[in-house]
């Protein structure tokens, strides 16, 4: 389709219907177009069910609100990311059907909800404070058209609490593994199924776990094999892996 | 299979073909096999094309040598990941078939050879001192049954010689991004296509290149959604992760 | 016992008495139970006087709440660590025999109280800005039914302090030692006594201590043997170590 | 002029119109001023418009207000960096023309706004959170004299954008590029134009990004030649190299 | 013992038979003795199986080997930890019965060799190149009188592994793990044992694994309780706390 | 004074005033005192102006007012460091003399005023945001008895301030140096004067400075000989040893 | 010129003298060439003395040598950094006029000499092991066709050895300054010229320089403005950017 | 001295005996030498005793050789660090009189060996493979002219044996402490005189002593007050700052 556009211009220029001079200002940008640059995010969305996406820190609400208004035109889901209640507040004046889910501190406009595959995304968490950053993934992933499975609260202190949900971590395509202290969680998973594991380290923990490093070195330096890693507490940038793994 | 082989024994016992007691032994390692990890490795490389590996680094070349005799008994490829030549050296005397890719560090002995999945891995580096590790992706792909498809040197220094190939890397089903320095690629190709991305931090580079950890805090914290990160200097992981991803 | 329970299952197969299939969905979870995993809190705590834990940072007090709720069923000793006062306040709305130990941050609802052991473990700090972690430890191990000898602020500093305490040191048969800023007093102690140390760095101090860090560090390389060290702050794993180690 | 001034006390000592006595005591701060040391504040900020400048954290209000008071009689430009609102609010007490630039965190007394070099410095940043730190740059160069234009939000994970831009960032003389996260913005405009650029990696980001670090390593590594990078968030010191890059 | 020393001084001087000056001169060092500290090390060995440990790494061979020297007339079994095969050279000059274990790198020099307990201590490895380090912990646990179960490469990539080897490894009184990379197996064992459990990292691994650093951060953030941890690579270390545990 | 307590002792056993039980009971601290660990404290402060002093951060008010409560028996001046607003509050409730430094965050209790040394200590800042860690060391310093010179922001940014200052700072016997951000100060100090210099990094800066791990790194690395470093911040630390030094 | 080959494919086009397909072919790059991406060396070595640059560590001698072989044709200066003895050799065999210069570990091979601007570039040390690097510096930046004076061992250490050159400092337009250790002369030239400074870590020290980081984090928080730094002992990186500065 | 140097001046400038244009060029270089800068090391030697030193690491021997044979001529000691064999063999052919310290890899030239002080500075070890970095300090120490008492060996683990040497280190009047893996001796010494003490910390030990850095750290926030500490291994710089504070 851009090889046709550039055809096009130049089979115009060849016939004389536009002039030299005009075809360079449409050529101009062609580079980004022709790479499938330009306009992109307007395009993708309603094709593949890929959100919007506002990262919400760091922003003050006026501007939170003021991207998602321009992003409304164009008819897609809008996910904002760690967004705090007060920015959520401030949206919701502009876009009254915006919803906050708080554990996850994401906010969604859900525009389309049509599931694009299914083939399922499992989320399975070490413990119960590993659950807002799963629900980040979960959330992330629901949005981008997927079915999503949450087993939350199976790490390995306990492990026969895992192995009581093998057949449902089995059952997946893409299994996202959220752990936090020690992260044991995702190389005991990648011992057990064979199917891609992205690894999510989470911030619990406390002395030595130095915010999410711990677990995010164990999950680098996993023996099993077949795991990628996001960064510590990525819950969106797991899901949007999964996504994209799940729908090849 | 794992289920009918537990209802066949439990059939046997009910029938009295066998004994309670021998029927205890036949369970004792029940639990191993019912999950599907006993005896795993011998039967998914024959099913799956998965190699047999042996991370040398830490054994001595007796120790790799041993165990690659041992593996060759499961008819299977075999592959050793970080070996020097010494120890190829050693592997070469008792298996003859043994080959080295130097420039991987890999010894691969190849038993079969027929592609599962017709879908292409692109493995993509930022520059020239990275490809020992994007061979040892390459390599261990080729070996678990993909097409792979090579394209060196294309960091964003140059940015121009990335978009002259962005046509085979969006041909690709899976893209393995490898680079050292500030490792940006990831980014920037994470930016231009939506297909999974394993990025591979390498410890090229010097000075606060810290080893590789600047490329891999790079590589976490990418703006570009849909990338999972492997350990520095990783190049069996990703293949292997694409490997499952492309032959989902 | 677990292997009997195998036996009579089969037994009841081999006799008819039990039909394949209901065989087979008992014995579904039988790997964990045969390794002894499931159901393992339930019947732990009531034969050890092991107490359930909740990690309650990173939980909301509801969940805190919940969870405590459920356990109390078991009619266990529960333990709630890392517990802000809101947390203490939701959870006493619900089990008004809930204690609340400000300076250790613990919950404590406590059903049984027999001493398990009479030997002593003792818990040291080099000052008094450890104590709140020093009680932890302390309460973990007497909830789990140990004598402990509480001696407190002996630090290096002024080690004549710790001089005259050495014979009621000498007289336990674990010492657990907890120390911030450089952490010294594990190793000095280590040189003293020939008991097992658990050694517990606390993230007292500023600057260079690096939250713990420093005295952590110190610790594992402490030049003294018999030490074992556990994370930061880690109050309630010294406790639990040192009550394993005493109830040998 | 320093060397005049030393020349015309040595004459008038020759002359006997000083005493010796006299001499040295003008002498024993020469030194300094031979250097070009001393009172070089009052003097350098009337000719190159450099402003006077205050660090505003850890000092009180109180401090910040007094000291900016002092600077007034040199008629320079007064800048106060990382300041408080309620810092602002004490210094607007004592000068009224002050003004705060809340984004940027700044206080600004403009005393002179005459532009020195009509050469552009362009600033860059990749993300809308970027934005403060890329305030404090372009004020502070504004300050000085420059010429400034601002292009923001141009992250490489939709590179198209930042192409649409090339023309803008080209025409410029020197370039600041303010990026967090992983900070590969640099190291793309770094590949694609000649001219200075100064990196300032910002704290933006969360996890591994640990407090700008990541996108600091990144720029340290940049692969591509001339980058010059400053502090995390330094946006006030990108903005005097640029300036004094751009008055050459 | 100490104390009837004491009492023999004072009373000697109360009944005139020895002068103040002389017992001066024996109190001098009294608060060493009193605390037992002096000449500590040619006791306790005799007594208790502790073996004269000296540390090989930066010492001469020279030293080590006069330092053995020196220890020999103590009658007790003596190790060199970290010694190189030219260090052991030098030893075995003047102490022709001294050993060398290549593996762990230690020198032994064993007069005694009965076993002082009867309870088990377990080794385990989760890898073939962790090893040498468990053969550290393993030897040095024996040179104290302990029996040692050597349980190797049951890491928790394939875990079925480890549950194989569950019933040996609960049979022990105390267990070491030792492991490099991800080190997750201390955490899997201490969820399935009850038995105090010391941790040794070791720096086998590579990237991510800083050399240990990642074991060591899995180690201490264990979400398994009854975890003690030591430095990397130390076995030596939990060879001596596992003793002093297992002959409480 | 010690050696004589114990000839007394011991001659009065000799003489029979004192019984043999008695003397063991006196003897039983003596390790400490004839070290001169015992109640050192009380004696050392009188004769030296050394003050009592208290580290306040992670202690309650309450244990503070306790503590400094119990050592007013002593006579001695008392410090209490790391002091909130609310500690003081609550110390002056209970010992009315007390002073409150609030930049310093000292609390200040003093008995004796006399100055026991005439030679001085210089405190030198490079900032005016370092002056309370300054004024810690110096109010620290004087509390012991030594004359302070305080020289504040003479930063290297503008050296000439502090060669304006070399006469004040040749003039003293120690110096203490307190910088933060990159903390080159001490190293030209050091350069400049030959007394012995104690550096203080101080946490003053952003970014890169981390919290002072910055200043640290250049005050050990320091080209210049004769600079000793303590902790970050640590003024008192820095008084405390200026003052040993000031009165040798 | 760029543009206005655009124009003439188009004009051809329009004029029927080039087809369709045949402009699509030639337009295919276009993006790359109409950015100035393509064949950019080859051009802009002509233009502006910049060299073609080969990083030549993780390079065999063979890969190093073939492409600088490659290089040749375009008649521009080579320049190898990072360059092994060994590595020289090779490159030598092939092309003879290529230099060696040892101390900056530098391949040469020089066809254009002449110098672009007269403006100096000032290349100083802080000690006589920092020569390497400054080596580096002041090579890249002749190569590129600047003037370079160096000015080496001036460290803060012995400021008045600074001042002595400080006029030969101040005389050029770019300064460079290069310190290992800690790395304070950055700040203190800082402090003394105006000028645009480029600093140089160098990863001379011992112990906590920790590789050249202290000197890196010393210039990174540079109290002085005007200060951009480059990666750890990157003389190649600061001459770059310096010659870019230079020739605006 | 050096104010009168410049009286003269200016009083022959007043007679007319010295010309204007000759006074500059005679004030030219003055503000150093009134400073005090310059030739400094000259004069100070001879002096003080202070000698001239050459830090070899990152210099060839022929660097060393060149600049300890132009510091002959000052008639001073010359003290050459961390030199290797193979530095000192090439000075030897140069300086017939040099001697080599193979342990603390120092070269000495001794031109005069008087003692300044009969004070005596104690350098303390924690153990037998801390020598070197002790050797350095006390060679440093002695050829400053001061006494030194070598006390080795004493470590924390065995702590009578330090017990057993406090009167020797109570006698000296500056103390340095020695110490690698934990250094926790420093906090102890610290503990038990008031003299100042240097701590020096070793890179002795292994896995998380990183290499003196756990040392570092315990000695920074050693609890005891009165601690200076230096750079790892920096034997020299303790010896000096040890001289200049026992000289005063």
């Amino acid at each position: 389709m851009d090889r046709s556009y550039l055809k096009d211009i130049l089979d115009q220029v060849a016939k004389g219907e536009v002039p030299t001079s005009e075809a360079m200002e449409l050529l101009k940008d062609l580079p980004f177009r022709d790479l499938g640059f330009a306009n992109i995010d307007e395009h993708r969305n309603i094709r593949t069910g890929y959100p919007e996406t506002v990262y919400c820190e760091g922003k003050t609400p006026e501007q939170v609100a003021a991207i998602m208004d321009g992003m409304r035109g164009n008819n897609s889901n809008i996910l904002g990311t760690r967004a705090s209640k007060e920015v959520f507040d401030k949206v919701r004046e502009i876009i009254s059907e915006a919803e906050y889910h708080e554990a996850a501190r994401m906010i969604v406009v859900s525009k389309t909800n049509k599931v694009v595959s299914e083939k399922i995304i499992a989320v399975v968490t070490a413990g119960t404070s590993d659950i807002p950053v799963a629900e980040e993934a979960a959330i992330t992933a629901e949005m981008m058209g997927n079915r999503v499975e949450r087993i939350y609260d199976v790490g390995v202190a306990g492990i026969h609490r895992l192995f009581a949900r093998m057949d449902r971590i089995r059952a997946a395509n893409v299994i996202i593994v959220v752990a936090g202290m020690e992260g044991a969680l995702a190389s005991v998973v990648g011992g057990l199924v064979e199917k891609p594991i992205i690894a999510v380290p989470t911030s619990i923990g406390y002395g030595a776990s130095f915010g999410g490093i711990a677990a995010l070195l164990t999950m680098l330096n996993s023996c099993a094999t077949g795991v990628g890693v996001v960064n510590i507490d990525n819950g969106f940038g797991a899901g949007c892996l999964a996504s994209s793994i799940n729908q090849l």
